[in-house]
């Protein structure tokens, strides 16, 4: 959303998900009192013409049927962010049993899914997350290591945590952190690049001349021949519902958990929003109109 | 060689291959008079304990047969480069039928076999090299549009070359050129990193602190959803005869043509190797001693 927030102009409406239900319709697929995901940005309300709807997939779906669990999930666990960590993690760091895997902003909506996936896969995981509440929760989930990112030395927590280096990692946070981590990742290792929060705030340009934001350090891409892999989750839109069919049946059976911040009422979306940056939420943000 | 350079203490042999061949041997394998690829470093003479002999791979292997054409070609088009440029290539950037792929140090000898297979292999090739006379050879190996990154604006260059944007980039160099080329990749374009040598001589600290040497932008890496893949190439050692006879065949059907620049003395070694930093040779340097 920070990036993307950029990109528009200031006065239009800032870009987001929600689940919404159908108030009015004149369209029989779309019954009144059901439910839809859309990326219709922070509304309350929006009207959506006819010729809109047929942008069914990403734009607009119907709310996958949740067997009666919070319908939030669909924002989370059970819909964008759990799809970024099943599809972002298993299709491109292809983690196999026994190997070690990275995964930090690990108490986050995507990434207390990564520590999970990887569990259930049968890997090693260590896990860095921004408060001592987060590293604990993050230990529930079941990481293998987890360590507070802003007090402890990464270097030493990394060498402690994996003598025999980083099969996997799964980055949303780039900057210093994963200016680290290259170091310990073993030959061949393979990054998953799903976001880089630490750097969505700095400018590309340094005195007017072009300058990369970026920790993937050139001779250490070469001599471990690391594999780096951006991704935008609707690459998988084809998929889409066998991501959220297999994470509603780890939550169900228990081997998935999740947390919420739950913020009420819309006129406190920024707040909500700010909050990201300060490191203030535990699993997916949520605002309830 | 510049990297590795960086880790041996001032005193070692420098490393380096080269074709040599067999003046005494008590290994009926190697008989006298016959010639063998051999990484023992920079060295007029060399003697090889049996033990060592073992080691058969890419440390030490037979000369390929190269029906008789200049036995340096092992050191080169039919050797080690040509291998990096068949290998690193293909199975990295894996480049189909009509995509646009950019080479850039496009007339060394590894950037030189790069524009020919991906032109063999029907794409259209964007490539650079540093002086008129280099452009002018890579225009006569085929490529589509060659620039001169030292006077050209790499990114007018790129945007008139390649409208529709770059599929495939083999980058050999990295740094600011690298910068640049990012802003002109296609979403889920392939990146093959094969060197860069504009930031050889860069230290990977600042003040104490670490810094990443990388041009490759997380945000670029992310939204356009790049795949960026360093290697060396002897990752495909197990398939080292497969890639030199495709190269043989290629040069013997007048398909790949090649360059080389020649040194003559063991004591010219040093200004041979420091002319690869000053961008004075075309094709491979060879030192014939």
């Amino acid at each position: 959303m920070r990036y993307r927030a950029r990109m528009i102009p200031v006065g239009s409406v800032m870009v987001g998900g929600q689940v919404a239900r159908v108030i009015e319709s004149k369209n029989p697929q779309w019954k009144v009192g059901s439910y839809l995901m859309c990326y219709t940005g922070w509304r309350s309300h929006t009207h959506i013409p006819a010729e809109e709807l047929k942008k069914v997939g990403f734009m607009y779906s119907p709310l996958p049927d949740l067997s009666g669990m919070s319908k939030t999930l669909g924002l989370g666990v059970i819909g964008m962010p759990g799809n970024t960590a099943y599809f972002g993690f298993l299709e491109l760091c292809n983690p196999k049993e026994g190997e070690t895997v990275l995964v930090n902003a690990a108490a986050g909506a995507v990434g207390s899914a990564v520590v999970q996936i990887a569990k259930i896969k049968g890997c090693k995981v260590i896990a860095s997350a921004g408060s001592e509440d987060k590293c604990a929760w993050v230990k529930e989930l079941g990481a293998d290591h987890v360590f507070n990112y802003k007090t402890a030395n990464i270097d030493e927590e990394l060498k402690k945590a994996a003598p025999g280096g980083i099969h996997c990692y799964f980055d949303n946070v780039g900057g210093d952190f994963t200016l680290h981590a290259l170091r310990h990742m073993v030959d061949h290792a393979r990054i998953s690049v799903c976001g880089a929060i630490s750097t969505y705030n700095n400018e590309s340009k340094d005195q007017g001349k072009l300058v990369a934001n970026s920790p993937y350090d050139t001779s250490l891409i070469i001599t471990k021949q690391l594999r780096i892999e951006g991704f935008l989750v609707n690459r998988w839109l084809n998929r889409w519902l066998e991501g959220l069919t297999q994470l509603k049946q780890w939550v169900q059976e228990g081997k998935m958990k999740y947390k919420e911040t739950v913020t009420q009422g819309f006129e406190n979306m920024p707040q909500a929003f700010i909050g990201l940056f300060r490191g203030e939420n535990i699993g997916k943000a949520v605002v309830v109109v």
